[in-house]
């Protein structure tokens, strides 16, 4: 992968984002010699990947280029890649570029989409986890209004109106809070000729409360203020199958032509690691110090890691946090083996939590405080604008969420692709056609 | 194509650019029904496509949603449509989403890249006419450089470094400028394992001069101002063909792995008009009026007409302006028309013209006046941002400005697309292989 080579030791590090950049971040130049394997250019914040799917950011404002963060940094390398396999007896990964040699290797992998084996799902359904699903959602919905404007079928404009989002956790209560804003703000304005009446969001979640993750009083006051924005939430509901028209679940039939999916992730490492250090959603096994089962020199960080302790005998939840605070940590360690100290182990601390539903509606939980409403809408704001990479990321989201705030607006909802008389999830548009058909008729 | 039918008479618009946009805005509410169609939901500012080829803005900065430059107009309509024909017999044209019956019909149907016929330069070349164009250029420029690290081959390392622009109009020159200054001030620290000093960036002209519809003193300092930073500007050279790998022109050969087409314009008009409307490079042939050649009740504006006139025998020059006051001038006369008052023939006033090369350099010819440096930079950063569509663009292109002239930098380096190992042009990536071998080979 030419990669020059150095008297320095060589630490590989998969993956840029919240585990893999702040493990490079963090660990200081004129130690080691840094690869950042990625198989994209820029660090994503994926937190904010809603908004990019609902036409209230640009990509570009949650996206950060991964050279920037390395620069200066003497014998810090990032290149693009897919990384394949570990080929641990040879201390070597094989990547779509070619092979590269590791003295070290941190996995920082994140998770995807779990569609939990169902290809029918996987298919017709929308994943969020990146920027080009992200992009793909907002063309889809923006799509099929343009549609639901050319049938005259009742039933079919209503299916194209609808959204049904799956999954009650974070992801999927900020997005549907996110949708019903367009279907109350923007939209009616930018389609007079559709009756909003018809759009229903609905919230699907297979447990029984929304925001498993923090306590009762956010889940049902979250619970709450999606109601009362038009959200429609049905709990102990299970999807069982979706054909791209009508989703199947164990208590109802709900026709939508979209569908997104925020209801698991599991993850995906590379090949080639030992059975024994690949446990439940296929989460790396590691120890204390994130060095992973049964190797010497191979991490795991963040979602990728399955770091089993009393207080979270499943690992760490799958968020920024733990991946963020083990990057940290790993680095540490990293300057304390150049230095010949000893090893500390990671200690987690619970930041806490925090979803907002829409405009001055907000639950967080932060350092054992229970927040909501405006305030938590605010703390919202504040941590999310920080804790974006990038100066300029910043002020460009400012901009935008006061503009937004402002105007009740969202300026973004561009359907920015070719153009292709098929949608994004495959399905062909007789629509258009059987419309043309009905024009003629009307002649 | 699903429009309610309307006691008043049914203006079809194609085209959101700069003409189809403006005769919309500029017809008042009331009096007619208007549908505008257009393949994207938004306008595009193509004056700075070239910053978003170029890392400099994102893509929803100079991007602009059409349904809302329509909102609250009563009876004015918005359609996501190809125009496929138009079939003046029965007052239709064809759409890919049905027919759509007009009593007037006006033709904003702007202008696409010419590669004047060859086939291989189509193929190989990158055309900038719309945003996926541009993205594509972005993408295919930051992945060369990722190649480039890749190969142990200096010829091949130089071919990926080096861009060609051919045309030394307004983009050409405004296009070569900033990857000159891409070039200089974010480039090598992103890829400090390149050479930067191999990089070339070469601005080919077949005519005598840069910005031929200029004044010889603008254009020789253009000229001047280009050499200064690093173009190499190639005059009275003319490109015979591209193989992807090599530029051949009648003087010398040119290895580059990225070739901008910036040479000519011609337009597609949609099928189905008379024979004797359309004149050279498909331009439609229009009265002063605005009124096409043979037709009582067909219109074009913009780069699409062709609007013979003594001061210009070949009609007006393809840029914003002609387009935009063509366009108010006819939207004025559909009020006279249906006040029943006579129509105004169109006159044509010359703004002048200017383009921008880098930091505080940039020529100006604005009302007879000529304007060189620093101050026709900043008349020129003036001119472009208030003449965007939308406060929020202003807003956030301003603070990418500022933000970028005070850093030195372009933040919007990525490649935001689905991975593939393939480059945009369509050249399979042997490269990567190649380089696995060299790596391989090196152990």
């Amino acid at each position: 992968m030419n990669i020059p080579y150095s008297d320095r030791k060589r630490i590989v590090v998969v993956g840029g984002g919240f585990g893999g950049l702040q493990f490079t971040k963090n660990l200081p130049a004129g130690m080691y010699q840094v690869v950042l394997v990625d198989r994209n250019n820029y660090h994503c914040f994926q937190p904010l990947l809603y908004q990019v799917a609902t036409s209230g950011l640009d990509p570009a404002s949650i996206a950060f280029p991964l050279r920037k963060t390395l620069r200066n940094k003497d014998e810090f390398y990032f290149r693009i890649a897919e990384v394949e396999e570990v080929l641990s007896d040879q201390n070597t990964i094989r990547t779509s570029t070619g092979d590269l040699t590791y003295d070290y290797l941190v996995l920082a992998t994140g998770s995807a989409t779990n569609f939990f084996g169902n290809d029918k799902l996987e298919q017709n359904g929308m994943a969020m986890k990146n920027i080009p699903e992200a992009l793909n959602i907002r063309s889809l919905l923006l799509q099929n209004f343009e549609k639901a404007l050319l049938t005259d079928d009742l039933k079919e404009r209503e299916a194209l109106m609808n959204v049904v989002i799956v999954g009650g956790g974070p992801t999927g209560v900020e997005l549907a809070g996110a949708i019903a804003e367009l279907k109350r703000h923007v939209l009616p304005s930018d389609y007079p000729d559709l009756d909003f009446r018809r759009m229903r969001i609905q919230l699907l979640e297979a447990g029984e409360a929304l925001l498993a993750g923090m306590n009762k009083a956010s889940s049902s006051k979250a619970l709450r203020y999606l109601r009362d924005i038009g959200v429609e939430v049905w709990l102990k509901t299970a999807v069982e199958a979706y054909d791209g028209k009508a989703i199947n679940t164990n208590t109802k039939t709900l026709p939508a032509r979209t569908m997104i999916w925020a209801a698991g992730v599991h993850c995906k490492p590379p090949k080639g690691l030992d059975a024994e250090a690949l446990v439940k959603n296929q989460r790396i096994a590691v120890d204390e110090f994130n060095r992973v089962k049964n190797y010497e020199n191979v991490f795991a960080v963040g979602d990728a890691a399955c770091m089993e302790s009393d207080a979270f005998p499943n690992g760490h939840p799958m968020v920024a946090q733990p991946a963020i605070q083990q990057a940290k940590n790993l680095a540490k360690n990293f300057v304390r083996e150049y230095k010949g100290k000893e090893w500390k182990p990671f200690k987690y601390r619970d930041l806490g939590s925090m979803a907002t539903i829409g405009r001055r509606k907000a639950v967080a939980e932060i350092i054992g405080l229970k927040m909501q409403g405006a305030f938590a809408w605010l703390v919202w704001l504040f941590v999310h604008l920080m804790a974006l990479v990038g100066f300029r990321n910043r002020l460009v989201v400012f901009v935008n969420w006061s503009y937004n705030f402002i105007n009740y607006n969202r300026d973004i909802r561009l359907i920015i692709r070719p153009f292709e008389p098929t949608t994004s999830n495959g399905e062909h548009n007789d629509k258009f056609e059987n419309s043309a058909a009905a024009e003629v008729k009307a002649e």
